[in-house]
């Protein structure tokens, strides 16, 4: 149940967003620029670091979204979304974004978890500055929208089909307009 | 060392906007829209929340800029660091501000980590819905400034002294504007 009185059919972050327009601006601006901005990283690459992450937090609501949007991205379905909770994604990610994703599990246990092992491993995949930077912020990003999310108690829809309609409107769409019309 | 090529001479989050200022566009105006926007809580009790988090989180720069930020906002100096730095704030903290203290270190620990009686003991102590919702969100957002400023390996002043025009600025003029002028 959640912990303050939000709008009882919005799932996730979109009864959050519905409850406070004053900071959903602000944090929709945030997630179009990371997910959606101007970056060497595709859509999809950025999509999978943010599910990586909310995944890694227990996030339900967040990772099956993302997961979705990556599938969408990549022209897959709900398949792509199981595999992805299994971990059994290796086939579709690179050995750039592989070691991307390695740096992001350390953000998402803190700030100083993250080696400079990881970080050379990461460059010499081919990472440039600018992506490390964008890894690192996306993950730590995700790690501020899996509490707000999960910290005031919000609800997820539990089957992987219920997530395709938002991940497709969030390939197709973004995150500055409303994603639920 | 910073994993990545950042201005030497700027600490903490000052090298990483001046990095990449696509970013840091967005995450001054969510710092300016959850600390000075509109709220029922004082600035100062927005930025003790920040302070508080990043304490946890063990980032000296975010703990100690925001508790100057604090100390400026309630006309003190730097022993107000030094006494927050061993939290022994007790004195200037109400009840109702303690009781969401204890829901963000929750927060701080991760999403699922919120409990139904650590918000019941807030809204015990008169908070509101939208105060409790705010300072969840102030919570979370601090797990991402202080993974983005650690994550990369950023550096930080060790005086509090050092933190005392920073903190002066951020209480007079916010985050939007540049705060380095």
């Amino acid at each position: 149940m959640p912990h303050i009185e939000i709008t009882a059919e919005l799932p996730g972050i979109l009864g959050l967003f519905a409850f406070r327009a004053e900071t959903a601006q602000p944090l929709r601006a945030l997630s179009e620029t990371l997910l959606r901005g101007s970056s060497t990283l595709s859509a999809a690459e950025r999509e999978i670091i943010a599910a990586h992450v909310s995944r890694l937090n227990d996030c339900e609501f967040c990772f099956k979204s993302h997961a979705a949007a990556a599938a969408a991205l990549l022209g897959a379905g709900a398949e792509f979304i199981e595999r992805f909770s299994n971990q059994t994604l290796t086939s579709v990610i690179s050995p750039k974004l592989a070691a991307l994703l390695a740096v992001a599990s350390e953000v998402q246990r803190g700030g100083k978890a993250v080696s400079a092992d990881s970080i050379e491993r990461a460059r010499a995949a081919s990472a440039t500055d600018v992506e490390i930077h964008d890894t690192v912020l996306i993950a730590a990003a995700f790690c501020m929208f899996n509490r707000y999310v999960d910290g005031l108690g919000t609800w997820a829809p539990s089957s992987n089909e219920a997530y395709l309609p938002m991940g497709k409107r969030l390939a197709e769409h973004g995150y500055v307009e409303d994603t639920r019309s």
